[in-house]
Formats: structure tokens, sequence, C-alpha cells
């Protein structure tokens, strides 16, 4: 996994479902050439394959079963992720919380597999006991900044700066990113200076008029210079 | 939703993930238009929205969550699986259980949508709370015989003769139909002639060496005449 | 089990938590001895087996855990309930959801170890496919009237008689009770005249100032004569 | 939270049901005042309240739900574990596995409302993260060997020396108890030997013909000294 980085969380966003997602996708693979800096995009499950047929930067999903690859109805398996054209997963977002154990074996199984692993946590001791699981990455979001436009990075920076300091200390290797409420350069450009590594967002580039203008935007402070 | 009809549910099935989804897709819509018969196939959710691009034949998501379009990271909304471009939903397949206020709501919300609903359950009397639901069809199917060969048709041909009987008396306007364990075109033909008006598999199509002559010789008793 | 019945639902009430689950417990065996009428008390989980030693009134488990009798950590069995001396089951409140197949197993369980089995459902259609699961009674209860104090009874009569009308029809040996929002024994009396044949209810006795009182107000109506 | 400590978990076994947990419980409590080691009992949800007025040892819920007391029909509040008398916490048992944000957000209300609070792992990397959210005490428990008389610290003692010297080296307020298939009292002899301050066990007490007889043998290896 490459940082500093850009996630763009689609959720479930109907601005970004259908073929929509496609065209968003195609947005921020323009700004990370033009730009020379790393983004991520998470489809919803349901445009997973087709997204990452089209675009050449890194596809995450956006969740995952503890289910191996097989008999399981409607469960979105780890290797069929990497065989829909995946090269990431992000885990326990607050909209999508998973068991503890289960964290611990897909986290396992997805590195086994070569993806990149992100654990969302809502607070600093959680994404202690996340970074314990030995994730490429922890994003630290408080669930009551999600969506706000408030952004952590200038609302709860003590937030991010103890998660950076309790993960730094214990498990040096996990990087430290954030989110929630990130709804500008100026916000993302905050973050990094709080000593993360990069940023997931969702709706300030999910939703804009044009997703290309506001991500360039969003991914410039990522250009100025390595965290 | 049109009947007699066979769905093939690709569930988690690694020989149906990424690409090959796509080519299973297209040999059942060859053998549609080829037997002028039903055939909606039932892709991961990974795959949903590339499947739906490549074929004509009908596509159907296998799940579908409560939430409406949204911020619902990893969440699946049925207005989404529709622009996805998928015309069906099934929904409680035993491999994904879902509450019973979940079904209520979703099926209501799918029909709305335009959306065909199968509801799965596991016996005759489950089967009649599901069609109280007011699906377009409920598809019975004895887990235990899931994915053994036995076909339910062979094997419990009473189940299936008590939930049509059932179903019939109380909901008159819901299909049945039947899955579990169906492996040849003989046990599709058993099906139907025990009142149903589809089937519902998986492996015997997902996993077979040559798809498209595998679906030719399950879908060819449909052809045969109207049950 | 007996109608026409107050089944008074403890929930997770501070008030009606450790030794007040016997407190309450109490007035209601009093009112019911007094107006020889039926009800029946469904307390904590926490508490059950202490209610059921301490009243001879009908104690109802506020649900179950599909689960037998085991190695199963924090799981409420059945057999396990009649054990402890219940005598009841209520399943699917609103504000524990269940999955569909689990309130057909565990209706069938229940009622095999001879315990009453209410399922509630949160509108007439729910109701219905409630009702195909042959349990003794279902509980309509509009989630959006729960704790509010108005009354189904009085602000939503039309789903009340609604569901009476659909059960009736098609399943006559299920009963049909109703619950949210209940205040009063004037509420009360509201719902029988509605056709109903019992009120389940939780804070107007769980919080009075006085249960017995309350109890006694709330069951007046059902010695009234049979609904 | 006192050490070592014996803890015995009568999960959902019917030989623990109704008045039986009373039996057990008094065993424990009459082994712990003879030998004046520390024995803790959690008895199932059903009997907490009545097992917690019934002896003076611990009384450890088998988990609980995140809602706070209120409106929770069938939800287990900590303040309520509190009000019934228990005074300590098991969360997260391979048979209850919880969310990770649950577990971080029970443990911290536990322990602000005074209750021991044991975390349940499979494994030391899963252990490690529970540590990380302060609990006094993790579980280190394969799965696999839980119920087979196979004793964890005979079969798998790598397991539990990994879980002691990782949660050591990083949170050293953090007591590692271990569990699975210890039967006997040199099971948990040799359980302390590595390094362990307890023992969770459940059928060997809760299944034997003489409870009082059984435990008596388990909790020796406390009495002998400090480990």
């Amino acid at each position: 996994m490459k940082f500093p980085i850009l996630i763009i969380n689609f959720k479930a966003y109907y601005e970004a479902s259908g073929r929509r997602a496609v065209h968003i996708a195609k947005a921020a693979e323009r700004v990370a050439k033009e730009l020379g800096v790393n983004i991520a995009v998470a489809p919803n499950h349901l445009e997973l394959a087709l997204v990452a047929q089209s675009v050449e930067i890194p596809v995450y999903a956006q969740g995952a079963d503890v289910e191996s690859p097989g008999a399981h109805t409607a469960h979105v398996a780890v290797d069929n992720i990497k065989e829909a054209g995946a090269s990431g997963l992000i885990l326990n977002h607050s909209e999508a919380p998973l068991r503890l154990n289960e964290i611990a074996k897909l986290t396992a199984r997805a590195k086994a597999a070569g993806l990149d692993v992100v654990i969302c946590a809502p607070d600093p001791r959680t994404s202690l006991a996340a970074a314990a699981l030995s994730p490429h990455a922890v994003a630290v979001e408080p669930p009551e900044l999600i969506g706000t436009g408030r952004a952590v990075s200038k609302y709860k920076p003590e937030t991010v700066v103890e998660t950076v300091q309790l993960v730094g200390r214990h498990f040096p290797d996990v990087a430290v990113i954030t989110g929630a409420g990130i709804e500008s350069g100026e916000d993302v450009e905050a973050a990094l200076k709080l000593g993360t590594r990069g940023v997931l967002l969702a709706s300030a580039a999910v939703k804009a008029k044009d997703p290309y203008l506001k991500i360039l935007e969003l991914a410039k402070p990522l250009a100025a210079g390595p965290p």
C-alpha cells in the first residue's frame, strides 16, 4: 500500500451507482495521473468488477464476509474480491461494523491474498486494537462527524493526534489515516499535518457537481510532498 | 416475472467470479434464446453491474440490505440494484437468511421499483409465511439437500407438493418454485411435474465443465410446454 | 394460552431490573387474582428465573435464541426458558427482530415444549406472515407508536382492524393482540373493541409510580366480559 | 478483579439451568471458602439474578448488549447486569462473538459501572487487540479445543505462552487467563505454570456428577501460591 493516499468511498450513494460509478472512478484516475498521487476508489459491491475493469488505479472493496469462496449466497469473499480485480479492502467502517474475530481473520486472509487492508475505528483506543491486528492502515473516523462536513482534522484534531501517537508507539508499521467530515483540500492538508498518512472520504467527491474538479482539489495536498 | 423459469444462482463460487461470471451468464443467454425459455442469472454482488451490462436476459441480485441508497458503506440497496441493471431479487436464501420484518420491507420496496421478487424458505410452513408477503414467487429449498446432488424433486417430493398446495390455497397469485440438489434435466422435469413453476439451482450450472451444455440440458424441460 | 390477556413487557427498563422485577410481577399477580383476569409478565432475561420463582401468574420470556441447550455462551435456549419456570415466549418484538427461518423454528420448538408463543409484527401484512407460522397469538405493533403514549387502538385503529380481518380470514386459530402506545384502561378497552383478544404493553405499567394501581386500571377492561 | 481466578461458565447447559444453576454456584462458593481462592460463576442470563441473590462469590454475566437500560426488549444492559447483582462480565466468547466497536464500548461502560471485564479471544494476535481495549483480563481460548477435553495448556501451550508474552509486552496491566478443554486440576496447574493468572472453564464443572468435588480438584492449584 502506497502513502500518502486518498481513498474515495462510494458507499451506497445513488450518485455513484450503475454507470456513474465508472464515471467517478475515471475522474479519480485522471487526477491520480495528472498529480502523480495515490488515489484509490472503493465502489459499492454491485459495481466492483465493473469499475475494476475500467480503471488502472487501485480499487478497494468496502467490506467482505468471512466465508471462503463457495456456496455462500449473497456473501462477498476475499478471494473473489481479488478475482473481481480489486487490490484492497476496507474493514469495519462504522456503517458496516464487524466482529473482532472476523476482522482478525479477514485481515490475515486479505494480506495473504495480496490485498491492501484498511481497518476503520471510531476512536483512538479502538484504533489501537485494530492496529494490533497488523493491517496496512487504520482509519480513525469519529462516527458523529461522518457526513457532516465538519472535518475531523479541524473539529477533533486531538482524536487524530492521539491515534497517531498511540498506534505509532505500539505498532509503528501500521499507518494512520483519518476521515469524517472531510470536504476540502484544506481539510486534507490539515489531516496530513496532524501526522496521518492519508484520508478516507466519501460524499465530498461522490456528490460533487464535477467529481474531477473536486477530487483535484482534495488530492492536491498529497502532491505537496511526503508527510 | 415470467414462468416457467430457471434461475441460476452463482453464489460466491470461485468458478463464477470475475470474468467467469460473464462467461456463464452468456451461456445462459444463448440457451434462453435458442430454446425460447425464461432463464435468469444471479451473479455475486461483485459482478452484478458487469454481468447486467453484458447480457440481455434477466439478472437477479442474490440479496439486498434494507437501507435506502446513501451513506451505507458495504450495503446493497434495492434502488442501486436496479441502477446496476438488475431486474430481480432473491431474498432469504438459507445461506443468507433475513429478518421477517426486513423481508417484508424489501419485498414491498423491490416490487415498487419494478423488480421481480423471489423469497426462499426451507419448508412448506415457512414458504406459506413468505408467500403472505406477496412476492412474485417463493422458492422452497430444504437446506439439507442444497449442494448434495440429491434433488428435492426426487428425494423430498412431498415437501414440494405440500408447499404448492399450501401456498396455492391461501395465496394463489404467488408462484412456487423449488431448488436444492437439482443436477439434471430430469430433476427439473420432475420439479415441474410436481406443480412448481420453475427451479432455482447453482452448482450444477456454475461448476459444469461446459456451462452452455449443462444449462441446455437443465432448461429443456421448460421448453416442453407450460406447466 | 388464555384470552383475553394483558402481557406486561419489562423490556430492559432500569425500573424493572433486579429486585424491582419481582415487585412489579407481584403487583400484576395481585391484580390478576383480584380481578380474575389473565395477566402475564415478561421480565428481562436477567430476572426470568427469579421472577418465575416468585409469582404464580404466567411468566413469558422476551425472546430466545435458536440453539438447543448446550455449549452456547450467552444464548437463551427454549428448553432452558421452560426450566427457568416460564410458560410463554414473545418473539420478534420490533426491538429484537428475528430471522423468518428462526421464528419458524422457535415457534415449533416452543410449542413442542408447551410454551405459549406470541409473535410480534409491525403491520397487517407481516402479522399475516407471522400467523402462518401457527403461534398462539400475533401482536401487531406499529413501531412508530411504541413508547409514545399514543395508543395504536386510538391512533391506528385501521391497522388493528385490518390485522384482525386478514389473520381471521386465513388463520382463524391464531389470536390477534395489539400494543404500542397503550397507556390507560381506556386504550385497552378500545383495543378489545376493535376485535383483539389482548394487549401487550410495557412502559405504562413498568414506569408507573404505583404499578399495582396502574395495572389494576389497565386490566379492568379484561374483566368486563369475553371479547 | 482478583487473581489467580477460576471462572466457571455455565453457558446454556441444561445441566446448569433453573434451580441447578444455584446448586452449582453454591458448590463453587463452598470450594472458594474452604480453599480461600477466587472463584467466579457465570450463569446463563436466565438465572443471573437468582444466582446472584444466592451466593456471595463473584457472579459474572456471560455477555451483554450495547444498549443502555430502557426500551430494548430481550436486550441485556450493562447497568442492569449490575442491578441484578453481578460483579463481572465476559465479552466476546467464541460462542457469542461481538463487534470490535461494541467490545470497546461495553468494556468502557462495564468498567465505569465497577464490573470486572474479561474479553475472550481465539488466538494471541486477537488477544492483543482485546488487551488494547483495557479490560481487566483477556482469556485466550482456541475455539477448536473448546469442549474437547484436550486442554489448551497441554495441547497448545505455545498459544498460551505467546499470548502471555505479547500482551505482557504491550499492555502489562491486563491479565491473561486461558481456557478450552480444561478438565482436571492438572490442566489448571499447567495453565498457571505457563504464566496465566487464571482459567475459564465450563463443561468440566457443569457436567460433573458431583460439581463440588470436581470444582475442588480444579481450584486446588490456585491455592498453591500466587502465580
